[in-house]
């Protein structure tokens, strides 16, 4: 005779999803199963679906594993840990292990960059991040930015190339992750940030129609998609989240930026920006989101200006020039003799000469130079002068005319002032290692009070973490990207004419940077 | 600025959904989608999913579908039919065709028994049977009954060769059935019903522990397989959805029975009986079902009598002996001469025999005879006399005996009378063929009003394609496999007792075959 007695099942992830709060894209449940008996003739796989359905609503088996069923609970004596990956509509078996393993549950947090990627090796029984790995996207080979790539895919078998140049990033660093303590098929989960043209490339779509107006992406929201699929190194049936694009502009990794900043949950208004070889600018609160996107200019981009180089050893990092004597001080990474200036080292050296006079406020060199010799060639490692030219300074001024122009446009469309901006969010590279005062001075942050400029770091990788953990969260960045309403810049007259009028250091209206006004007077 | 805007979208599917009440397993839907502009930016399949989401509630896109999107969109002026499949949590998008296809939708009802495999292929659109094929099952070359498959399952690579063997079969008769006017990939969708071991090996699972106690099946309710996973050659990502079994014994094949009686909605209380190699009776109404079932002897099957064979050209099918010439008069399928005796040829004959008074109430042979001469060899394609033996009449009386006494002991342990029983549900061939009057006369069937016994005909095959078709109809069908209580026979000391009783024609106790009485008092 047939019955389905309701034994106590241990349901360990729920004692510890109630512990913690997480609930991470994939779970691990250890189950105390009934061994069958003519009391309980349950078939294997339908007892263990029925007890995981008390948890969790509808569980799918599927049919590859099955056959493992049986033998792996008779031979663990019953006690099994389930893995369960949200399938978007519920929740798929996709492992079985014995006994309890619930302790080890581990997940990828993944920032997919132009230039560089970024994954993060997270405990998904508390969120923490065990470690991180970082490289250079292997698709630079085929092109640095994405103008290029999206070139690339278009020849013949350049679409796969990409993806697998991309896979083998990311297989690369999740091995360097795992070293030898984890096997692959531990790490159930991953979420991944990145623009749209790097998770089109990842998912081995064309991103054609990506730069070709109306500018249509073929998909925002990718769901979950198991990670077999992709060839990611990780259980094959690992769910893979992308953070949710808006469009082919505005990606997932922005989404990302303002889940982490929080700006969407806040009253008063804030402004985002993450600025790179392109630039993303959102603002808004909880009531309202809007966001426009565009090249930047290559000033902040290392090897585009005549000495400019990325963050990398004998990078010069902080300058600094004495008033009195002219001298610079500065600094590189590592210590090393300079062989180049990074973002940060540019910044400050803009900031310098303006504050000493050596630009003027049209960003023009001032008595007949043209150019500044930051470190002589002695004391270099490349053995000419390190200098920076008119031409660096026109590139920075461009694309700082391009994000105050942006920003001022997107003000003044929704009717806000600089007075009712309550935070500023910088993401990114742009958030992370520029000196604030510097950034200030030549006006690429605004000169609002220090404490409302918030830098977010790798805010791409970060918004992945916390969507990987957490199911409020992933509904809260597709909350966003529905939200949003995207501005284009390229469509609007006004844009050249505020970008124009907007080459002035630190700003146009030097009102607007009471702090830069002040040090420029207390200098003069 | 993006906007998502409320076009109109014809959906054909709900429209026809809502005129013929069918839910089959997958559906189609003619979609006029919006070509997207700077007013509708929406990425593709985000358009073509949150299209489809306001008639299907969570709609997954597998990535193998998106590259084609795009173009597929483009190149048809924005009008597709999409296909959706049920995945038991929601909906996945499975194929999308130009233009409008909704009237191509097609599925397969499978039955397939351990010896004879049937296929029926289904409109889609409005739940017909287009064409049925039928074959033997191409396991019989490893072995005619249950327990030798699943002997040959457990030799090495036996499950692999028994679930290809079971697949070519399918395959084949998918191919006959598509003919030259269909293409595999545009059948959608499948229901099967087949008993729990013929389950198993189709899905390559290890039949072993249902014969083995406490005869716990691997799974009961495999949930829905994509075609693909099994080699099915019907379109790859088409949901296969197998009847529910409720344990080792009482399969799938048996809850379509079931489901196609309608037993399990009536007040009254029904019998329903499939005897095969094995037997299986289910007894119930609205409130409760009670099932057994057990090996019902070969006497049924061909092949096993002296002259059995199966329903095919040749085989005697009807039998009538003249009381006062003695003379035999009999029919063959097709006209032919004679080669062997079907099951319902047998039926007819020791009904005949019976009422003739040559065989006795004991079932024994009168007049010192030990065989009787149905064809005499002349007449025959086989050169010698077709007889009917003592052996073969003790086979069909133990056959006779193992069903009535597990009706008896199932109504005796649910306290119900023959008075009560309403309705009596013959089927599959033991409902298809046999003669109604010798069934009765013999005690095969019960003598009830001649209205009461229903001959479900291929009630699994049947109940396969009302599952296919009707959403309800499989949640039916859950709720049954839920609700039946089985009992195990073997484990209860009063069957033995109950066999041996029964051992009379047309039962112990005559008077519950008052129809019969008249008969035999009449003829004495």
């Amino acid at each position: 005779m047939s019955n389905r007695p309701e034994k106590p099942v241990i349901l360990a992830d729920q004692v510890r999803t109630t512990l913690t709060g997480l609930e991470p894209l994939s779970r691990k449940v250890f189950l105390a199963l009934t061994p069958p008996s003519s009391l309980d003739n349950r078939a294997d796989v339908d007892q263990l679906r029925q007890n995981l359905e008390r948890a969790f609503q509808s569980v799918r088996v599927p049919l590859s594993l099955m056959p493992k069923i049986p033998g792996l609970c008779r031979s663990s004596d019953w006690k099994v840990t389930a893995t369960l990956a949200e399938t978007g509509q519920g929740w798929e078996l996709i492992d079985l292990e014995p006994g309890d393993t619930t302790p080890s549950h581990y997940g990828l947090a993944i920032d997919i960059g132009t230039t560089t990627v970024v994954a993060y090796l997270i405990n998904l029984c508390d969120g923490t991040v065990l470690g991180h790995a970082a490289d250079y996207n292997d698709q630079i080979s085929l092109g640095e930015d994405i103008l290029s790539r999206i070139r690339q895919a278009a020849e013949p078998g350049g679409l796969a190339r990409l993806q697998t140049l991309i896979i083998n990033t990311l297989n690369r660093l999740i091995k360097s992750l795992r070293a030898s303590s984890l096997n692959s098929a531990q790490i159930t989960a991953a979420a991944i940030g990145a623009n749209t043209t790097m998770i089109h490339l990842l998912l081995g779509l064309d991103p054609a129609s990506i730069c070709r107006s109306p500018y249509i992406p073929i998909v925002n929201s990718p769901g979950l998609i198991p990670a077999g699929e992709l060839g990611l190194e990780i259980h094959p049936l690992a769910p893979v989240y992308c953070l949710p694009s808006i469009g082919s502009y505005l990606g997932g990794d922005v989404i990302g930026g303002v889940l982490v900043s929080g700006m969407h949950k806040q009253s008063s208004v804030s402004l985002f920006v993450d600025i790179g070889t392109n630039g993303e600018i959102v603002m808004g609160n909880e009531d309202w989101l809007v966001a426009c996107a565009g090249a930047a200019g290559p000033a902040l981009e290392g090897g585009v200006t005549a000495f400019g180089m990325r963050a990398e050893p004998g990078a010069i990092d902080h300058v600094a020039i004495d008033g009195k004597s002219g001298r610079v001080e500065y600094t590189t990474i590592g210590n090393l003799p300079a062989r180049g200036i990074c973002g940060s080292g540019l910044v400050d050296t803009l900031a310098e000469l303006f504050l000493n006079g050596i630009i003027d406020r049209t960003a023009r060199f001032t008595q007949g130079r043209e150019e500044y010799i930051v470190v002589p060639a002695a004391e270099t490692a490349v053995g000419k002068d390190i200098v920076v030219t008119q031409i660096d300074v026109n590139n920075f001024m461009a694309t700082k005319g391009a994000v105050n122009s942006a920003i001022d446009l997107l003000m003044e469309n929704v009717g806000c002032h600089w007075q009712e901006i309550s935070h500023f969010y910088a993401a990114g590279a742009f958030g992370q290692y520029l000196p604030v005062e510097s950034a200030i001075t030549i006006g690429l942050y605004p000169d609002l009070p220090r404490s409302a400029i918030v830098r977010l770091g790798n805010s791409s990788g970060e918004g992945a973490r916390q969507v990987l953990i957490s199911r409020s969260k992933r509904l809260e960045a597709e909350t966003i990207a529905s939200q949003v309403t995207y501005f284009e810049l390229n469509a609007n007259p006004s844009f050249m004419e505020k970008f124009v009028s907007s080459k002035f250091l630190p700003h146009t209206d030097l009102d607007r940077y009471p702090s830069v006004k002040e040090r420029l007077e207390s200098r003069a």
